[in-house]
């Protein structure tokens, strides 16, 4: 029983009717959007958006039962389940904001597309290389927002009133938005100079950034290199070693001259395969 | 007859002078721009323009019929087809629009000149390797306008009234300008938690956008890295494998001893050149 | 008793307790910015401050206790010094921008910690070989500042009023923020022709931030290539030199051949040495 | 006597002089822009600023003596003499422009520090590699320019009035300042399609200016890594080919075994050679 289910989901023609009911369902959430189509046809909508969530809870309902436990060993499988989840909380309460989050559930697009679930696996892989700079990202903000928070938040409250607002009026700062013209020029003509704060605070995060940038291309440029060159050489180098290898013994063998350089030769054997 | 005009246009004198034309033309309609030139001299510009035109349209036919069905085999006469079909199609029409878009045959200027058109086939080489991150930035946006206009539409309908507003938006705040001052700001007078949508939007984008960079310098250093070392390195490589195959031969046609190891080299002779 | 004070500050457990300060310390500065916070424990805060600042002081006082003069050699330890040193400056005095600047105390994170310190080293080491590309920014600022306050100083006192403004606003100008909106369009509505100075100025100093950042992607591919390549590298061509040298020597032992090519291959193996 | 003046201006004191007198200029010209210095010391700068240009003069005329005709041949001498020039022009007219543009002065510093002069040398080399894209750029830029000058020359002539100002507003969009707030959302209200132009615009120009820059960084990757790794790598392949020859020497030799594969592998050398 188990096994029938779990062939029929890993069937390709499962796999490309889920892919259609999930596009059909961001058509009909689209849809869903537009005031006219709704006082037209908003009963259908509905029903249809909630016919391809059925569908999805049966389709996640089963493959939890064919898999077990095995099943939340696969992090896209707990994703889905997230992803189905939020759609369902909110069907019965009336927030509005959970109801917009039902479109997440076509986020499963690349669970189920390869092509799709390559990319975001990708980003996912750069994310640990990069998190001491994220990290160092976060001590020089924490340490930027409470210096800006103690000097404006007097003069400035709408920007840097508290510790959350200052975080985000430098976030703003740091992308260069309207830095200057909406923020530090107003702030200058009561703090003289403020300048000397917000001028080193964008060269360190724009170097910052710069550095995380540069660090994801070596990363890049060096996996796709390892791979690119290895295979080729690899085989070049073993084949040379191999006929030296071959030339030598030969030699010897030739002669029954085994004796004198036997030693050597075999230490440098095991140092090379090393 | 088909050989002669083929002959004909692909003379090098041929090719400049129509290169001369697509200049010229490219003059005319930019004086065509300005009001006090059309005063003077608008209908000497108007009959220059359809001169050239004249001149485009000759250059295609006879294009079309000296190679027959093959013209259509190369991607770029099929440009050429259309720019100038544009600049056709209006000629008897009285759209503002198809007028301005006449400019477009300077475009035949890229099919002409080699060096031009080695870069814009660079570019569309280097697009399907963007194709799957282009798509996931696809789902993204589409999901996040989803979300928008649910949550903003019936608040701030100028910018998320439709989804193809909020598409619009959405692209605006990707690029950075004014999100905060100009859209986020404002949003959160009324949705203080605004952003807790924008930030990671902000954020997901950018860091596709970085990966889309990285990809396109990783393939092109891939590339022009190949191209560089395979020549030495496999004349090189050749070489040595080629010397020490005449040293092992050399050994054994002296003694011919050619019982040992004769199998066992000629496999690696095999795995070598695979 | 200096070994003793040595010992006790490297264990382990010690550099935890101090990480442990710097965080604790860090939240107390955080909570320190919200008004609500300080009107309920207000006291309480300043006094774990002055515990948490305590304990700095007694650190770094043994530290440089048990170094002596070698706490100097050590840039972190200056740094260390520096940044509590701020810290204890405006605790008697009562400058709001002094009191601001204790939260810089937190920076003391990336000296304890060893994956910041090495991500504040590699930014570090990266600015010497930009060096000449600043010091040409530098040229190229002042240059333009002198010529924008000379031009138009009297018209838009406000933006080029002194150097020192012209240098702001043309580092705005750089940052591509509002720099036409905001600065290039109503200066042009005085001076028609400001463009002419604005427009390469964009480009030259895009030009060289470009090139900025290229070096620096260059250098560190290289330094990551350098380390990668080089180990398996050098291992294969040891050994295929040691096996080559290994088949002359044992053909010329067998044979007591030492005659004829003796002189020119060692001169090789000199020359392939160095 | 030439002899003399020549050997005088190679000479470092002679060189180190100069650089200062640039410096101490480029103070002077920054000083006259300050109104309180100027009441105070003002006929003091404009001595100081006559006496720095009379040396660079002298200088110059030194060097056009010494070197004859061989002056114009290096570039950065032609560089001085224009830079000079324009100090010298306007001293007795009295355009405020010319005036302003004597500060250009200090750009001597560029030809008489190596440092900078390699740094300046180094972005010009990269130019011609660049020049397709360039001209890409210039043709899409045309095209742009002229269709959005017929679209919206009529409705808002501020920004799209004529080719020049259509020019200068697409490079505003293209910087991406106030694209979408500023420009092409006050234009979408008179015609709501504008997107459609826009859009695709940025879209376009950003991707050649990636395309641009990841160029430069294959470039000068590739520059770097020819540098690097060609010396250690050759010195190793000629040493391998250097002793298989020998090996193949020898056993022949030994033997006077000349006759079977020397025409083959004589043919092998040539061929590596190539």
């Amino acid at each position: 029983m188990r096994q029938t289910i779990s062939d029929f989901l890993d069937r390709a023609t499962t796999r490309y009717t889920i892919m259609g009911v999930i596009l059909f369902n961001a058509i009909i959430l689209g849809l869903e959007t537009s005031g006219t189509v709704m006082n037209v046809a908003g009963d259908l909508i509905v029903a249809l958006d909630t016919v391809c969530l059925a569908i999805f809870v049966a389709e996640l309902a089963a493959k939890l039962y064919a898999r077990g436990l095995r099943f939340f060993r696969d992090a896209w499988n707990v994703f889905d389940l997230l992803v189905v989840g939020i759609a369902l909380a909110p069907a019965t309460g009336g927030l509005a904001v959970l109801r917009a989050l039902r479109i997440l559930r076509l986020l499963r697009v690349i669970s189920v597309a390869p092509t799709l679930r390559r990319v975001v696996e990708g980003f996912i892989s750069a994310l640990p290389g990069m998190a001491s700079v994220f990290l160092l990202m976060g001590v020089i903000f924490y340490i930027a927002a409470v210096i800006a928070t103690k000097l404006f938040a007097a003069t400035f409250p709408e920007w840097f009133g508290s510790l959350g607002q200052s975080l985000y009026t430098l976030f703003q700062v740091m992308t260069l938005e309207s830095w200057s013209m909406g923020i530090v020029r107003p702030v200058m003509e009561v703090h003289s100079e403020a300048w000397m704060f917000f001028v080193p605070f964008i060269l360190i995060t724009t170097f910052a950034v710069v550095n995380l940038v540069v660090g994801l291309i070596v990363n890049s440029m060096q996996d796709a290199h390892a791979e690119e060159t290895n295979a080729a050489t690899d085989t070049y180098r073993d084949e040379v070693i191999r006929r030296l290898a071959a030339i030598e013994q030969y030699l010897k063998d030739k002669d029954g001259a085994k004796d004198l350089h036997a030693d050597s030769l075999s230490g440098e054997r095991t140092r090379a395969n090393r």
